[in-house]
């Protein structure tokens, strides 16, 4: 079925081989996909995307997260583009700096303040200075495996990093009530604060939501030991809810750090905090070059606009229920045993007893032929510019896929 | 003389106070300059931008490097429009990643390859992991009080950090060749790398250029103790040499750090390296969100060939001189003893026996009053829409400046 040619595309694979080490690195390096997968990529519009060979895609993974209302979206790039013409990165910040942080702070229920950066990293390194600035402790919790950047301190792989990047780091399991009562226990009343995921999202495994017991454990011993709770909202932001999700438990952070859907792709990350951390917060000091640039905010400015006076979400939770109702009902029909996890908007995908993702890099590699790019192993994302007639050629796809992975067996 | 009102910005400043801990952090933090300086900008072109009270400055600070060709400059903003009118954050990246590799490869002439992120500090963070991850020793020689980012490793202020963080740090003191030597005795055989910078620039201090002795020094200990040098050229690159400076000297670093100047102001920082480090590059773990952005790269690309197809930098160096030459003849004529160091396109302006910048913070106090806005205690930067008209203009203002404040003495 597929035409699917990759030409000036291996020419770039092999020029790239010469001038990046391994030919690419980082999320965003193909070499850990299917090795049918597009590295190079060329336009995007709404939900779709041109590989450099001018294959054309339904893309499920939005740049990782920072698609949200799909990509190229006009009233982002009208906003974009308008204020680009009058200033962008300069010697002092624009009006729009005190703007965003209103917005944020009027639509982000336990945030009195925010604060910007580039990365996601950055807001979260931020978060962690700021726990240990309020009361001068030093430990943080963090649950086991959970990814919050590739800072020296969470990075998951180890190579060029020293003990002493995470000297004063103590894990816990995720939505473990008792491992996070030992983990306060081991510190011994130095806690400075905790980092929580609003959900559990991990690559190679099923997602999974916390207890609103495990949740409000985390507030009640941040609360007892006068630590902070931290919520890492970079990837799920926005698309799973207008405010942190925690806050949807009766649950309100201390900090919560945002980026990707933030400005549907412009490069801009924030921290938002209570006044608890007013004070810690003028004492640290942080920055970067980009920091302030005018653009990213205009764009993150004229997206929360549309988050907060569209039905944008609804539209995603609709298109993503249809994705997961019409696969769950393929996968019965071919007798597979997908795990489909997380919120439908943000889902994982994993074949059961199939801790390699072998199934999975089976399937999604079918799919990519087909025009359909699905990760093998990494939560995927559904946009608001995703389409009844995007979900139907998806869920056309999807079955031919099952079809094709019922011969291999 | 001056007309100069500051309405709409007293009012943006009160709603900051509100929403942004302290009214601004970072760099940008206008507090620690003299009270009259203007927190918030409006617009920007060549060398000139204008406050949100419509205030005209000529702009000696260039968004503290990033800008190198004019704000909005024509080519550039061309290239990154019509790049994003294709693509910028994607599910991966483009093209360009390899032809901007293949650019700095070929004009950076210790380079044998690259990567890309947002911040200047992620590329010395990546240094210093690459410099770790190549022979598995963690020591990092820093020169005291050198500044490469305001990460964990080296904000200069300690609130929020722990000793961890530098555990692995041993600090020399720039341009010395026996506190270089006693730093690697110290470290007793695990040295991973050294961070140089290019030239000495510090706030409150003189700037200096190193001795060719001592920058042939810290390579010849690298060499013997296999550790890898690191030149910092985030701040200085493009603005002072079309390579790295201390490749002017006859040292190649085996690893430089770019940012500012290379893109003319969008968001991207660049690692070059030699094939030494291209092993450990694919071992280690680092990527951000907006890593791989397609619009940055775009510009850096059109800055890179401006760099390197025009006389760019002979024309920032003819107004820097004539910058420079006119306000020494002016001091030597109102009697005061004001150190212009460092290379005449990076000047730091300090009056003698004024460790505090107060006759500074006078001086640049008027300066602003007339529409020139130099920093009092941070080396500045003159860009190539810096026009003989814009010299002449400042230096009239200057020399009002210098009369003013001859009256205070």
């Amino acid at each position: 079925m597929s035409n699917r040619k990759l030409v000036k595309h291996d020419e770039l694979k092999d020029r790239a081989q010469m001038v990046i080490p391994g030919g690419m690195y980082g999320h965003l390096n193909s070499a850990s996909l299917p090795s049918n997968y597009p590295q190079f990529f060329k336009k995007a519009s709404g939900c779709r995307m041109w590989d450099v060979d001018d294959n054309e895609y339904i893309d499920y993974m939005c740049g990782y997260g920072a698609n949200l209302l799909g990509y190229n979206h006009c009233e982002v790039e009208a906003a974009a583009l308008g204020q680009k013409m009058m200033a962008d990165t300069l010697t002092g910040p624009t009006e729009l700096i005190v703007s965003l942080a209103e917005k944020l702070v009027s639509m982000i229920s336990h945030a009195d303040w925010a604060m910007f950066s580039k990365n996601g990293a950055d807001g979260n390194n931020i978060a962690m200075m700021l726990a240990r600035a309020y009361k001068g402790k030093k430990t943080i919790l963090v649950a086991r495996g959970a990814y919050h950047g590739s800072a020296n301190w969470n990075t998951p792989v180890l190579v060029g990093i020293t003990k002493e990047d995470r000297a004063n780091i103590i894990y816990f399991e995720y939505n473990d009530p008792q491992s996070l009562h030992d983990a306060f226990a081991q510190a011994n009343g130095d806690v400075a604060g905790i980092f929580a995921t609003p959900f559990r999202h991990e690559t190679f495994e099923d997602q999974f939501f916390p207890d609103v017991e495990y949740a409000k454990l985390a507030r009640q011993l941040c609360d007892e030991h006068d630590a902070i709770l931290i919520v890492d909202e970079v990837r799920t932001g926005f698309r799973v809810a207008r405010d942190t999700l925690w806050s949807q438990m009766g649950v309100q952070p201390d900090i919560s750090t945002w980026g990707k859907a933030l400005s549907n792709g412009y490069p801009i990350s924030a921290l938002c905090a209570n006044n608890k951390l007013r004070d810690a917060a003028t004492k640290i000091f942080v920055t970067g070059t980009y920091w302030f640039s005018a653009v990213p905010m205009a764009a993150a400015l004229a997206t929360l606009n549309i988050i907060e006076n569209t039905s944008y979400l609804e539209h995603i939770y609709a298109m993503a229920t249809m994705l997961r109702e019409g696969i769950t009902k393929q996968a019965e029909q071919y007798d597979f045993e997908l795990h489909q996890t997380g919120p439908v908007a943000m889902p994982q995908m994993l074949f059961a007893n199939d801790p390699k993702a072998q199934l999975g890099f089976k399937w999604t590699s079918e799919l990519i032929e087909q025009g359909v790019y699905f990760h093998p192993y990494h939560n995927m994302f559904i946009s608001a510019a995703h389409k009844k007639s995007d979900i139907e050629a998806t869920l056309y796809a999807t079955e031919q896929a099952f079809i094709k992975l019922a011969c291999y067996r």
